[in-house]
């Protein structure tokens, strides 16, 4: 494999993961000093050359968001002054994702002015994981790879021989993604929806599907505060519930988030290394690294392939 | 109001729907030559004065589409060579809505392509209906401004005074849509979700939710074959539900939809005229006009104002 | 020749020519899957890996045309999505090319939005043959490699080796295509131009040049509906000349053409193949094949070259 | 007419042209520095405010044309950059028209490129007369309103009352423009063809169609060193033509050619001032002025109403 | 005037700075809304409509720089999809510009990029005010009006009648600015400059020029850290000239900057508020305000005029 | 070395140094044809093919410096729509630098407007050397490399042994680089500042720092028509100084400024060949090639390395 025409660089949110990618590849990560001026202004240099190579920079929007998604504008910049032949982005979690769409009037459709910018900077091309919305994939005219953690997940979730399970879709939106699961694991389905019981009262989420005494699965692409699953839990075990499984790909644990998800009615909290986690967390957490995927995409991108070989039917594209 | 800054032309799809929305507003439609050589290409000719107003191009993709999409295309170039001051694209149904993702790689994102094209020919902005998924508004960087029918056909729905409801989600992929229905009028909910009952053994669909004894309302964005549907309202008789309601925007009405349609387990087929109609359908369907809402709109991007002041809280945007 | 670093595909307009082609480069077309839903938009599916390959994308816009044009969209934006190296439209005959200026005002210009649109979607380079007008070239600003049949169709003539032949230029449009001619295989020329004889008289078309006793050869560009060619060979049989040859490179043939074309006066009807014509021909009709021309443009295209080698002096750009 | 709105400015290519516009207008032009630094770089300044007007830069393209269009680059990103609420060129004389297509390979489509240039430096809209080739106006996106001269001319010869007139195309690609004013004046046509008599033989130019005793008429776009007009006219007296009428819009006059062109086979070499031209002319040159009909088409652009109005049918666009 | 076709919006800069400029333009802030969604994604939401109005943002990119910048894409975005007629920012402060030019190989030139970045989002113009280096108005190609407080700063400095002052420029890159002071207020000039003294030994900073006994008058476009300033000053005095006058247009203040230039060799501190400066800052320092300016900026810019009347001969532009 | 893959073709401007570049390089100029037709317009035909090779267009803004810009957009595009990989443009010396900011309102920014359609036109690099203004490389969003001749100046310097040199900015714009020669060859510093003596008074010329008896060393990027340059080493003789070396990389050499060049104040005049300069020149002056240097550039870019290597820390971008 001639290694040697690509490099690939870590920004600074999620260094670790870009080490293991690496490490995969049998790769070192370029050098690039990444910096900040006391007025907070980034300034990026690279520490080599990256004249005609084709080069990939990879950066989570974890937070704090803005620094990391500016800080990929300013390393794209530098590199594509720097005659890079290919800028490649490659965001493990694609942030703003949950603003893809206006669901009032004068709101701004945020994925998509990322989507903009990025092409405007001289990104060539993006590798991402489990868009919050499948369609933000449109959002852009350069290629993007749209990997899927949810056959590493899926795996991991076979492995535990759950007794009973029952997939739980934890409101509308994402019942596309349950149903998805519910097919690759064969398991009934439940799906919690919100409604208005009479006029003038407040709206109310309701169970719908069958789950006293089974064990939820409820799989999301991304966790934010917890808030939400804390709730779908605690309302599946006031309805004769177990414990449940909660899968997520994106750790983005806002604000206390890992202290309210260590919750009694987890059983579990499976997610990804898509953003930086803690290193310590408490034994209900478990980690499963995207390293190996990221890796093999980069391989497909660079040396050619096809990204589906990575996925069951159906998933990746 | 002063009228005579903007003009209305037809496209070949829909002059009816055109017709009356100029009489809303109290214009006449502008007179546009739409022909075609023999060869099959389309020619078009503006039969009046376009400079420096603002042109409003009404034209659904319905089918023919390609014929409709490109006739579009042709009338814009030839609106903005004409030295129009904006033109404006009135598609009450945007075609190519469902290929908004890639399910499968090397696939196209058809929407977006089609959002590019309409850009790329001079198209200064879009008035839509009810768009198959709502990201393709972001699939644009020119203001889309986005209605929807769902008002119009929640006053109709609950003009019938239907005893028993349940909104019946068709698909995962249509919960949330059923969910703002299930709120609007106060109704439960239930769903229909593909699964694999064992290993080996082909997907089957299985209703989540009480059905038994009431009257199911499906809401659609659009009705194409309607093969899906028939399905479902089968599937639901079999679970001892009464005739259903069948709710959709756009009557695409693809193969022999409309005599499939006529069917004993739909008690009334609710559409828009976003798409041309036969003129003589079965007592069965209901046609409501949004030739009103689309003059609003028109009204408010011409001479100002607010899209949401034309919907419930919530909608359009 | 390392012919894996290219693939070739069919639309649906050509596929025989695509086939030809094929063989004389010594590959296998692609597999993609062409479709249509029953609505009528285009479905369009790699059926194997195109990532970083040059990808060429054989398409005439032959009647339907609005189909063919669209789905050559289609299809170049899923190329584009599945990280094709390069996108290469070939097409044969490009259509709409007889809307290349206004001749009235508030008409399209519709052979340029074609070339506008064709860019948006990714296409990185042209192929075509004998365009309607040579300015369309510059419409484009991605290189368009511009053949022409003219040689072939040349040296057909001079092996059929006719008696006093007089080169006969249609109309005033065709002038210069035809004077290329007469200095190619040196012949006499004459003109049909439209006058109006009188005011309020009806133009009335005139032959300028010597035509008695010789044999016409008339040169297009191409024939659409025929009816203009039997209008030009009954013309110059009543000025005494004999039988016509009819040469022209794109055999569009709307309407019923081909009957039409079947006609006494024409002793032979000389076409390509950029269009598909009907398996069965009366002996009249004498079709040459461009596929070896288009082979070889594809050859220089891919692997270096120079177009001009392929034709005799001023032919070709 | 609130002309305050606009503001006309004249490039150093024909200012006497633009004061003549103006003063049908019944406006100033505006004030703008127009110098040269020692390096041959030039300068611009408006010596007035632009702020939130429509500006008309009237500029030819004459010798030195390189000169004249760098000016007219470097007026319009003044004026943008000046917060210009529009930007219009009105290019009399549009140069480099003659490179609109490629006749060999490796050459430039140097028209189109001069197209994209302009509107890369934000012009919006371009006025201009009697193109080259008339595809040109496709190679722009901005609205382009291209007027003609031919009605003047055709206006001026009609009251000459010319006795037994043949219009004379001198070469097989000004047939159309030829035949179009045939049309108009009721006169017989006439052809100049280049041939090869035989094998190996240099071409010579050949007449079709009847002359002898005739006075011909040539209708030109423009005449550059007038070279071919003396051929021209020279091998008409040889076929016992009469004196001739050559009409040309542009009098591009390159090298010697006012004193090439007062020739005794000349009758009258009518022309426009859409470039400049001597101050003292000899009587067998007649200038029209296009003045009038600028002034008609710019109010027409900034005003509203439609450029058809001021052409018989047919010409115009 | 007619106020009611513009609108201001604060971002979340410098809402003060904001209220005063509306103050004087006579106007209220328009509601929008701006927050945080605990993952750190911005949110913005107009609370009134500005459909078919002139929108202006003012935001500084004052610290934290990054949070400022997306802050103002995300509301450029939503103003655009919200059709508003323009999109004007005004930015008193302009971020990033110090990285204006490549230092170094493989180093960005991020004030370009932001500039790209502002104009992708839909920014129709740009207002601001002492840019770093004013090739950064090049960056764009809408139109930047540039506005400087030098004629502020100078009428404050007239007033306090210094003696015999001497303007000093901090480093050979300010040299410009601190000649155009000097001719200004008529004052001796002296520029400290960096130089090695011996191969091998550090490089120090000269004094070039008379400062003994005289008050230094120092100007500066922006005040980061105020290290540089401080060394300035003391070298100053060491050299034996009197406490100096320290000018800036843009207080950034990053670190401990307002503590340390609170320093008895600062005799005052003239800055403006083009950011938010604390509410009690010690008397050295002395806040002017650019809100009339700005307002006089904005007036300019919807109701026409000249910028240039704003200032003295030579500045603004 | 794969040689095959590039080839260098020279613009009118400078094929000296085309020349010597090429011969640096070991190969041989390509051939072009460039001609101008007797209307001043450019003609340009590669003789030799170019597809898929990576073009290198030397060309120099000498005087005529439009005709040489506009020469260079037309083999631009020829050049693309030849096939060419890639096209870069080496720009010895970038006319239009000293318009790169507005001085007044109503002024264009040519240095932009001139980068704006370089881009425009296909040209995908630029190699230049010492902008008049560093920021003019971030008008371009296509890779610049920026070389410097400042390394190869203070060699040269270096091995005059020049006794007592003070380095003199000639004015306030040039400071930073002054002090950066003055930092690289160890000597002391003095600046000329304009300044008014008194009010209403014309603004005098002031000598800031020791230039007695010491032999002053003048740095400029360009040297246009030496009127200043003059007027600075009489200035610095009146104080006293010694003979000047007087340095440049670009003799723009305008109008006689060679004659007033050979001045007896002026020791030695060291120069560059970026542009043309007369074969016998007065001893006086000192023409250092870059060739080597711009060979050394263009084999970075083809074949990789970075830029960097070539210069001294600090120079070179």
């Amino acid at each position: 494999m001639k290694n040697e025409s690509m490099k690939l660089f870590a920004g600074s949110s999620n260094p670790k993961l870009t080490r293991q990618v690496a490490r995969v590849l049998g790769i070192k990560p370029g050098n690039v000093q990444l910096s900040r001026f006391k007025s907070g202004e980034i300034y990026v240099h690279y520490e080599e050359s990256v004249r005609n190579r084709d080069v990939y920079l990879l950066q989570s929007f974890s937070p704090p968001v803005n620094e990391h998604f500016v800080e990929l504008l300013v390393m794209a910049d530098a590199a594509r002054r720097a005659s890079a032949r290919t800028v490649n982005a490659i965001i493990p979690y694609y942030g703003y994702a949950r603003q893809e769409k206006k669901d009032a009037p004068r709101e701004p459709i945020s994925a998509k002015m990322v989507a903009d910018v990025l092409t405007t900077v001289g990104i060539n091309r993006v590798v991402t994981l489990d868009l919050h919305a499948p369609a933000i994939q449109g959002f852009f005219n350069i290629p993007v790879d749209h990997l899927t953690a949810l056959d590493i997940i899926t795996e991991y979730l076979e492995a535990q021989r759950i007794d009973d399970p029952v997939i739980v879709s934890p409101d509308a939106g994402r019942a596309k993604t349950a149903e998805k699961l519910a097919t690759m694991i064969d398991a009934p389905f439940a799906i919690m929806i919100k409604r208005r019981p009479a006029h003038n009262e407040a709206k109310v989420t309701h169970i719908i599907g069958e789950v006293e005494g089974r064990t939820p699965i409820i799989i999301e692409d991304m966790i934010d505060t917890g808030g939400t699953i804390v709730n779908v839990v605690e309302g599946l075990k006031e309805k004769g519930a177990r414990d449940a499984y909660v899968c997520a790909t994106h750790p983005v644990f806002s604000a206390d988030a890992v202290k309210r998800l260590d919750h009694p009615a987890i059983r579990q909290l499976v997610i990804t290394d898509t953003l930086p986690v803690p290193e310590t967390l408490s034994p209900r957490f478990k980690v499963l690294s995207v390293a190996p995927l990221i890796a093999e995409g980069i391989k497909i991108v660079q040396f050619g392939g096809s990204i589906s070989t990575l996925f069951r039917t159906g998933s990746g594209s």
